[in-house]
């Protein structure tokens, strides 16, 4: 008897294994429109309470991967690595670190979506930069990995449609949260463009798509199982987003701030990650850095800074030209004296989102100017009434809001906290 | 905060109670259009693997009968009593039964739907008589249970629209056996119809749509508990579903056995059965039968027949006319000496299916002539090369397929089966 979407569904509904067979027809299926919306969804549900097994879910993500295209980057003459992190609060991390690992020797080919909800995406923040193109041409993308070793631009739609279609649908159906379709979706997206290494950044906390770090485990062991199941030397490192990265949460703002690392300074905890994920991506590329080649080093002496602005060279942005900046300013004060215990991730990018820096919906536009600086961090001292947050604005019908998601954001206490080590764990 | 769809969604997924609220916004927006079929999916595969809570359920059966118009039979003037089954094969019991109790006294509104799948529907087979019309305006069909003191009819549109969608969905997305969506879907429409009281048949066996004897068990006190809570008494009989009921299966077939029991005569287990639920109507519409006023005498002198005969032509059929009869037959022999140890009622439902007596698609014609008569049943005695089933059909290319759906449904040996009782078990 041949298969049909309701033996598909039926199988994952009573806690069995859907066949290879099932799986190829389901994701076909859908993706060419001859399984509707709502046999997918009560699909998605299916896996949500029954989860899917190992090889089962390592088959479906070859199934999406074979939905489209998979770029071919043996061109390229170098060892490519990518890195995706899994959204936080202030995570510009990409921005510095794709060009560091170039400056090392990779080639980069970082291939990412728009923003959705509070935490930020990383083409809106480099559409803040004149001139700058997030669209290319599969060509371009592959000239540019070739003769200027990294590139950051959007996924073409020729990559993963089955995942374009379920990442939409898991949206409005409550089937986000599904670890197998979080792993599958991120996955092949990322083997489909071509890399050959991968590093996962998984956040975890208040701010991160998974608040509790035993799903957030599970989720970076599942994704280091699918890359090695295809081929793609795949590390997880598990990170803290209690609070938001470095100081900058926005788009222009945190380019800024990217360029500050770029330029050999910047927040602590942003130098520490990119340094850390730098090191994993070299390792993963098979790139030993030998002397002087510690991506510290490539930091501190200009190499990074060089490969950044000849990457926003490539894509018609100007490096130097002056970033837009909001009209308006709002501080948002100590309560207290004393230690600063907690500035809360979700709040703040609740907050920032609210001030137009994100969007609602895949249609809307972002402002680039908007967002919110961390004037202090957990641990800092402050007397009564000194700034915590500076928001930036410009449209002030949007401040409200802003400061109604910032409600019990902020805790000042007699005694500093507990420091929280950054990077949690390790997974490979 | 509003409710939202999502909300809804994610309450159930994550295992907890749908709020009075919750459920009401979701069923009317389901009914309105503004909830999208994907979400109601999600839900629905949420609700079969959570579950609902009895008060919640209740909830839920209320929120499905306001989303129509709920029938007030009060002008009828005397106790409204009605049956409904799960579904059987060979189950014309309504047929006999819905006269059978109106001449004993109460009136029975029996709002049916179609038959879809290997389980005939009562309008299907009522069909078959020559000019009886199964569709009829509100007022007539209350005029009809005051004059006649019976009515068997389709539902019209307006009652219970949420459950005309959701059935749907849940018919094309696997989630048609949730058991508190199938006791939603059931009891809102008999509530909704205006009975005071309902005697339900829960069939289980391998011709039921619960094979599962626990599961038939929870349905059926399901349902008891949500007509409780209506103000509808009800209570449920456990019946036997492993093999077909009576001797003949499709519609006109089964119109004309119908008409056997209704002057006295037919086959033992359709007596049986049809005269345990008219007592339990009886009993549940308060109507004590006095001296001669058991339902088996009510058959025996042709009260019931004559109420039959006042039923059938007050909506335009000829209860005299000559039934419809197929062209073509063909025996389906023993292959083997001894006893007749198994006839299985789903493989002779679907070969009756697969002669044209059901539907694949709501928008389908029957045959009414298409059938299967059991010339033996199970503990007979049978020589090899004796007829057991006859086939009755009008259209050659669809015997092939019939056959092969019996392939291993009878079983001859040396012995008889063990008796099977047919009444299982009651609940009220």
């Amino acid at each position: 008897m041949a298969t049909d979407v309701l033996d598909v569904i039926r199988t994952k509904r009573d806690g069995g294994r859907l066949s290879d067979e099932q799986v190829r027809f389901f994701v076909e299926g859908y993706t060419a429109g001859t399984i509707a919306d709502e046999q997918a969804a009560a699909l998605c549900m299916a896996i949500l309470l029954r989860d899917m097994a190992r090889d089962e879910l390592a088959y479906w993500t070859q199934a999406m991967i074979d939905s489209g295209e998979r770029l071919d980057l043996s061109s390229v003459g170098r060892p490519t690595v990518d890195k995706h992190s899994t959204g936080g609060v202030g995570d510009k991390v990409s921005l510095p670190l794709a060009p560091l690992v170039a400056a090392c020797g990779a080639a980069v080919p970082q291939l990412s979506g728009r923003g959705l909800g509070h935490t930020g995406g990383t083409l809106d923040k480099l559409e803040a930069i004149p001139g700058w193109q997030a669209t290319l041409p599969t060509e371009r993308i592959i000239a540019q990995l070739r003769d200027v070793g990294v590139v950051i631009c959007a996924a073409s739609e020729t990559i993963c449609p089955a995942d374009r279609k379920l990442y939409q649908l898991r949206d409005v159906t409550a089937t986000v949260e599904a670890i197998p379709l979080i792993a599958s979706s991120i996955m092949s997206k990322k083997i489909a463009e071509g890399t050959k290494a991968l590093v996962l950044d998984v956040k975890v906390g208040s701010g991160a798509f998974l608040p509790e770090i035993d799903r957030a485990r599970r989720l970076a062991e599942t994704m280091v199982g699918l890359g090695a199941a295809e081929g793609v030397r795949t590390a997880a490192l598990i990170t803290d987003m209690e609070t938001p990265l470095g100081r900058a949460c926005g788009n222009a703002l945190e380019v800024a701030e990217a360029v500050e690392v770029l330029r050999g300074g910047g927040p602590p905890d942003v130098v520490e990650l990119t340094v850390a994920l730098a090191r994993e991506m070299l390792g993963l590329a098979g790139l030993d850095p030998g002397p002087g080649g510690d991506p510290a080093a490539a930091l501190a002496d200009g190499r990074a800074h060089r490969m950044w602005d000849a990457m926003i060279r490539a894509q018609g942005g100007d490096p130097d030209a002056a970033l837009p900046a909001a009209a308006m300013h709002h501080e948002f004060r100590a309560p207290a004296r004393g230690y600063l215990r907690r500035l809360d991730a979700r709040a703040v990018g609740v907050a920032v989102w609210r001030l137009g820096a994100g969007r609602s919906r895949k249609e809307d536009a972002v402002s680039p100017t908007a967002g919110a600086v961390c004037v202090r961090k957990p641990g800092e001292a402050v007397e009564a009434g000194d700034p915590v947050l500076v928001l930036h604005y410009d449209d002030p019908t949007r401040l409200d809001g802003a400061l109604a998601a910032l409600d019990g954001a902020v805790e000042v206490g007699p005694e500093p906290p507990e420091p929280r080590p950054l990077i949690i764990d390790r997974i490979a």
